[in-house]
Formats: structure tokens, C-alpha cells, sequence
């Protein structure tokens, strides 16, 4: 993990010397969205001028920002929280507002879209989405918070790739215990034998394991990289769980343990809180968890996170 | 449901008079994977020509059939199963090698494709994907599958639409019971108040729940309808379980049933014997199913369709 933290300590370093002004506690300046937001892309990404489609989905730009909430998605349960605790900015990671773009002029006549709006905006609150220039940091700022949770930097097999792990020798089912735990999902899909030996994991988070635009890539990857398992975070089935059942078929040792987008992610926006409290002096940064959108019906009940709810 | 299955009968005694050759037994010819495939088509669409991707992913078109298995995928075990039976011919609903056009060009040097190709070769087997075709019919020959599985066609509100549901008022959480028992799903996934009364309901099986390239139309289609509660074979986590978890948390009533893309699908295939049984005469038609791909790991341990497996 040195090789990886060391470039991000040198870059806080310039980063303070240069935008000396960023971080309004030690100025005593108040701090508007835009101040956030530019101390948080100068954190992940310097001064590179990149292709994002991060931009502010609620509020506006100038508002004095008088607390913030961290988040993997500002929904409707999150904002109220956020409300609660008197901030009036909230950082996610993932859309407001239900595709990839938050456009909404499909939501116009929309009940939920309405009322959701209503409340952003009865409470002055300003969303921002923080997607890409997280994954664009170095480290990618969602691995960065994954490892805070699991401890797997010091697996990582090269720091130019945060996908890529060499293990201790354990088993496809107790990989799948150690997730479901570590990471309170409720219940954990898995393909291929559950005894079969693994010690090469990749890790695809959130939409990654969809293959980003390409179907194949997860596939590659596990190929290239000479993998005995992917935990994932989305999955089309007709990719690589078809690709792991048929490698089982065959007696290959393959296999995969899915997650779900919001379980492989939320903690890097959790150990965002860490990294932007100092740069925002002492306007108050909370994480608030979007929590696993599902609930689970087993034959024994329908779950919540394990819990059982119904 | 009469008004969707006269015009397919009709259908099928014009087919008899134009193509009366076709239908092998009657003849007594033999059939090659050509006249099979023709005869789906035709049975499909008609003599309607349409931009599809269906194509044969293995084997030749002149072969002689020996005996037909059809399939929601073309898995390693579907394809020994079929072996077993004597059938060189598969017609599998989804793709064989894990990409949805099923190219095979990035995977010339990959293990678990070589060994499956050796397979498929080894038994002389031809397998044709039918997919675009089958959802062209009318009705749409995956949905008809599911309606005799479930007995939905009576709940129908339009005969234009197979989406649309009408049914006597239960509850989400009965709703998902339902699903789970009759399609035999190992763990159901759902989004909303388990308690909240559904009677119109949406049903998007496979990738359709994804959109069809439009992130936003499975909620466009709940609005639009005015739905309850969608069942959903794939499903994105940033787009319709976030829309109903928000509706939820704002005390609007909507519920969605995630049952996953072969558990929706495959009855199109089982009953799809029915229907094809006629048209190869002697033929013998088989349907195997391929299975729900995956296991699940829950608190009371790892599941496949229900069954403790570890």
C-alpha cells in the first residue's frame, strides 16, 4: 500500500501549498458548494481536466455549505438523515435520479420524481454526483475505501491495478462468508463449486462487472490474469455467471461471488469522510449509508441484511 | 386469450397449405438443421423478413436432425444432456458464448471456451440461437411459455401488450411467494413495503428489465400503467429498484419482484415442445432446462433453488 499512499501524501502536500485557500478552517473562510466540490476533484485528480459527467444534480453552486453528507445514494431516506443533521450538501456516488445520466425530463409527470424534488428542495439541499473523478484517482477512491473495509491492500498484486489480489489459499464458500460479513450483505449469489480452491480474486465493484460497455471484459480479465474468482458488484447472467457455470461444467476451477453495486461500493464513500473532513475545516462531514436496496425471500422468510423483517 | 391464439392457429393452417413440405412427418422426409430452423421461423413470423441476430452458432445447416433439444441456454450439461438423447440439435434462447452476439474471437485461446467447443464438435452438435425470432411472435413466444407456467394469460388487460396485468388484489410479499414457488426460484430479490396491496402488475422478463437500451422505460412503463409492482428478470441497481426504494420511503405504493433472467425465461422454451412437436414429426423434441446458474449463500447456509447444497 505504500506505493499508493505515498503519491496521494505528496499530492495533499502540493495540493495545500498550491490552494492554500481550499480548506476554510485554517482560513476561517466560509465555504460554498463550489469550494467543496473543487477541493474534492483537486483531491482526486489535481488539476487534469477530464472527461466527467459529475455535475450537480440539485442546489446551486454558490450556497454556503453549513454541513455534508458522504453517500453512495442520495435517496429519499438519505436526504432526510442529511436534513436531520442540519448539512445542505450531499456527495453520491450513484445517481438521484434512476439512470446512468440523472437526465429527468422523462420524469416531468413523475410522482416519485415530484415529490423527491419537492423535498430536495424544501430543504435548500445541493446534491453533487462524485462517480467519475473518484474512480479517476489514484488510487480509484472506491478501492481505496474497500480496502479501509477489508484489508486487502496488502494483497494487491501490482498498484497500477486495484483488481487484481493474491490470497491466502481459501475456499470459493468461505471467500462468500468473509464478503457476506465483512461487507452485511444479506444474501450472496455464488457460481461454481463452493470447495473449489481460490487465492487469485479479481474484484469487479459496482457496474465494473457488466464489463463497462464491453461484455467480454470481465471474462478477460479473469482469463488474462489466470483468476480462480471475481467478487462482483452488478451481473448480466448471460455473461460471466454463464462463462463460471460452464467452466464448473467442465471441472475448471472458476468461480464467482456477487455482491450487488451499492455492497461493493459504499465504502469508499464510508472512508471518504476521513479524506474530506480536513479539507473542509469544521463544517461537519457525515457518511451516511444508502443501505442494500433489497430485501431477500428465502424459504424461511423474507430478509433484510440478514435480518428478518416479515 | 383467445384473441391472441386464433390468429397463431390460423397462422399455422396457412403455413400447412403453403409449406406443406415442412412439417417432415407427414412427408416422411428427413430433416435437416435447415428445415427445423425454417420451420420455427416461419411458425415465428411468418414469412416476414426481419432484422434478427439469430444465427447457428455451431454445427451445419445441412445436417440431418436426429433428434431436438431446446433450451434457455446451451450450457456445458444442456449440451451432454442432449448427447444422451441422441439429439445433434440445440435451440437455445440465449447465447452459448457469454456475449449477447455470441462472437468468439476474443476468446480463440480461453480454456473454458476451447473445451466446450471440443465438446460440441465431439458429439456433431448444430446449435441455433432463436431469440429475436421467438419475442417477434405473436404473442411473443417466451411470454406464451410463461402464461401456461403461470396461467396469467386470463389476467391480461390488453392483448396488444403481454406486459400488463390485471389480477385479484394480494400483497407484495404473497406476490413474491408466488413466483418463488411456481417458477421455483431459489431466492427472490424485492424492493418495497412486503405489506402493500398489488393488483396491476408489469412483467419484464430476461434483459428486458434492463430497458432494451432505455435505462429509464421500465419505470416509464410502471408510470405510464399505473403499476403496482414489477417482475423483473435482470435488473440494474441504479434504476428501477432505486425509483420504487424511493417511492417506497415517500409512502407511494410500488414493489418490484426480481426473479433473474433464466427463471423468467425458460418456460418459453419448455412449452415451446408443444408447439414444435408437430412441425418435425418424429423428430423427437426435448426440452432440458439449464438452470438457474446460481447458488446462494444465506444465513441458514448455501442454497440452489432452495435445496441446502453445503
Amino acid at each position: 500500500m505504500k506505493k499508493l499512499v505515498l503519491p496521494v501524501l505528496l499530492g495533499w502536500l502540493v495540493l495545500g501549498m498550491v490552494f492554500p485557500g481550499t480548506a476554510g478552517a485554517e482560513t476561517g473562510h466560509r465555504m460554498t458548494v463550489r469550494d467543496v466540490v473543487n477541493a474534492i476533484i483537486r483531491y482526486s485528480v489535481g488539476d487534469r481536466e477530464l472527461p466527467v459527467n459529475d455535475r450537480l444534480i440539485a442546489g446551486s453552486y454558490d450556497t454556503e455549505v453549513t454541513g455534508i453528507v458522504v453517500t453512495f445514494m442520495a435517496t429519499v431516506d438519505v436526504i432526510r438523515k442529511a436534513a436531520e443533521l442540519g448539512a445542505n450538501l450531499i456527495i453520491t456516488h450513484e445517481p438521484t435520479f434512476y439512470t446512468g445520466g440523472d437526465a429527468t425530463d422523462w420524469l416531468e409527470n413523475d410522482p416519485v420524481y415530484l415529490e423527491k424534488k419537492k423535498l430536495i428542495e424544501s430543504h435548500g439541499m445541493a446534491i453533487w454526483r462524485y462517480h467519475d473523478y473518484m474512480h479517476m484517482a489514484q488510487p480509484d477512491g472506491i478501492y481505496a475505501g474497500l480496502w479501509k473495509e477489508i484489508g486487502w491492500d496488502q494483497y494487491l498484486v501490482s498498484t497500477d491495478n486495484p483488481w487484481i489480489y493474491e490470497i491466502p489459499q481459501t475456499t470459493l464458500a468461505d471467500l462468500a462468508r468473509f464478503f457476506k460479513e465483512k461487507l452485511s450483505v444479506g444474501v450472496v449469489r455464488i457460481v461454481g463449486n463452493p470447495d473449489m480452491k481460490v487465492s487469485r480474486v479479481g474484484i469487479l465493484v459496482g457496474g465494473g462487472s457488466l464489463g463497462l460497455g464491453r461484455e467480454e471484459m470481465p471474462m478477460q480479465v479473469m482469463q488474462q490474469h489466470n483468476l480462480d474468482a471475481v467478487v462482483c458488484g452488478e451481473i448480466y447472467e448471460w455473461t460471466l455467471p454463464a462463462y463460471v457455470n460452464d467452466a464448473t461444467m467442465l471441472g475448471l476451477n472458476r468461480g464467482i461471488i456477487v455482491l450487488g453495486h451499492e455492497r461493493t461500493e459504499e465504502w469508499g464513500m464510508k472512508h471518504m469522510v476521513a479524506w474530506l473532513q480536513p479539507l473542509v475545516g469544521d463544517i461537519s462531514v457525515t457518511f451516511i449509508s444508502a443501505e442494500e436496496p433489497f430485501l431477500y425471500l428465502t424459504d424461511g422468510g423474507i430478509l433484510k441484511g440478514g435480518q428478518d423483517v416479515h
